[in-house]
């Protein structure tokens, strides 16, 4: 590999951002992405020329809190607004954290955040069936109120209360990918927070929707525009695993597409955790030639990006 | 000028983004955004190669208020966060504004927004002399309350209550000046918003203060990073005055820095209003050969870099 650059895209989930158990302040977000940022600066350390997608989903419910708790005194925000925000207050940590931890070890790198905007399709079934649940929890009598009033798709959630349901749309095209590729070879770019914020287009004119693109969905639309070597999908584990918690459970070193796409159809990976996350990576190493998608944990990262550990997908 | 590409950065001011008389919701910010959008796209048109940098007083304002009002169910964010979120947001507007009003010029040029923080050097007097209002109306009671708590500096505002000051440190670099850079020549870029989020750095660490950089002034410091060829601070009139509002009121048209700095020192410049406007000018046009400085209104602002219009200041 020397000589060569190695290009990546890296997505960080929720947990590289804050830790349970940490009260929900910015002061404390901005620890645990001092933490994260160690991880990442290594990767680039290591050679890596990166992009960094993250997921945005606590924030953005805590955006969305506020703007309806203070309703009485300033006009709630719609979704779309929240979602440009988090990427504001999250990039802005990473690009904060990631300097020190770049000096750290002598990189003079610069990090900078692009707000994006992702197309979706109009027509996306997923309009009509919203999954994503967003922002707080509501009685059953405030529930039927904002379905009223607001036409929102509300919905009971494992008894905790009642949620609004948002489409997630499957991202199109990454509508600030010509910057961040003039950027890439220089400068470390913060995108794609909270998988974009979705657009539409309607007789020429974009408009922001209200819903949810999938983080490692958006992250694997970029590095495919990105013409990325690997795309980098961090999760909770270190490698994915087939027969889940089972006695024999087999946890994946080297896959290819076509054995991933067995084990989704024998029902291995679960639906809204690891399964999206592995369909990401198929989408990415199905879209040409010599792309490699890499599964783990953020603590071994950099192991996983040398073969060391991680699931490796190829075609 | 034909044949030749003229840098141009333009910092708009809040009536770009909101208008009097409208309910402040974000619906109604990219209505009023789409306006602004127009005559920014005529620039591009005209064959400007342009920053965006945009204030964001109101917009933060009211991101403190939310975050204030909703402090019983989610912890208050500090304000260097609430600017870069009003960064996300206000960028975010403008993008889509100006992709439309280009679309109609025939005009395919990117728009992104790249998050910016500024340098701000920890021993700045204003940090001893917060002179800034930020947020909302208190009682004294409650005033009281914040200072004692938090050590906020409250002041009372022309009798409608107290009000947060914060400090207005002097800009001294722009941390992603670089990736700006680099976009310059394909890419109109939206940066430095609300005069960017203001950074001191302590023992090669950065940290976000607490303060709020003036946006003209934020925008002098980045033209001259990027050695742009004009400065054009948009604001409510069409020409700065001298003896304004008096019967011998005097439009400026051409002036040199020596005059300009004679006009300021006889007092024509109202402190707070035009007088900030004229100093960022200065700070501009002095900065190196063949700058110019030019203050305008919106509606006028394409005239006013042909010079039929506007206030233009040379060295």
């Amino acid at each position: 590999m020397m000589g060569k650059t190695i290009k990546l895209v890296v997505a960080v989930g929720g947990n590289a951002l804050e830790e349970k158990g940490l009260p929900p302040t910015a002061q404390s977000q901005r620890e645990v992405v001092a933490k994260t940022a160690e991880y990442l600066a290594q990767m680039s350390k290591d050679g890596y020329e990166m992009a960094i997608v993250h997921g945005n989903g606590p924030q953005v419910g805590r955006i969305l809190l506020a703007s309806e708790a203070a309703k009485e005194v300033t006009p709630v925000l719609p979704l779309d607004v929240c979602g440009a925000m988090s990427q504001g207050y999250i990039g802005y940590h990473i690009q904060q954290a990631m300097r020190e931890s770049l000096a750290k070890r002598g990189r003079n790198v610069p990090v900078v955040t692009v707000a994006t905007q992702v197309l979706v399709d109009a027509n996306d079934p997923a309009f009509n069936n919203p999954t994503k649940p967003i922002g707080p929890f509501y009685s059953k009598e405030e529930a039927d109120k904002l379905a009223k009033e607001k036409g929102y798709v509300m919905k009971e959630d494992a008894g905790r209360g009642y949620r609004r349901m948002v489409p997630s749309p499957k991202p199109k095209r990454i509508v600030e990918v010509d910057a961040i590729k003039r950027l890439w070879d220089t400068t470390i770019t913060v995108c794609c927070g909270g998988g974009g914020v979705p657009i539409i287009e309607k007789n020429g004119v974009w408009y922001g929707v209200e819903g949810v693109i999938d983080k490692d969905l958006a992250a694997a639309e970029l590095a495919q525009e990105l013409e990325a070597d690997i795309l980098l999908i961090l999760t909770e584990v270190e490698q994915v695993a087939i027969n889940w918690n089972k006695p024999d459970q087999k946890n994946l070193a080297e896959v290819s597409v076509a054995e991933m796409e067995e084990y989704i159809k024998e029902g291995h990976f679960a639906p809204g955790s690891m399964l999206p996350k592995v369909q990401a990576a198929l989408e990415f190493v199905r879209s040409g030639e010599n792309r490699t998608a890499v599964i783990s944990s953020l603590k071994e990262a950099s192991r996983a990006l040398k073969g060391e550990t991680g699931t490796r997908i190829t075609r």
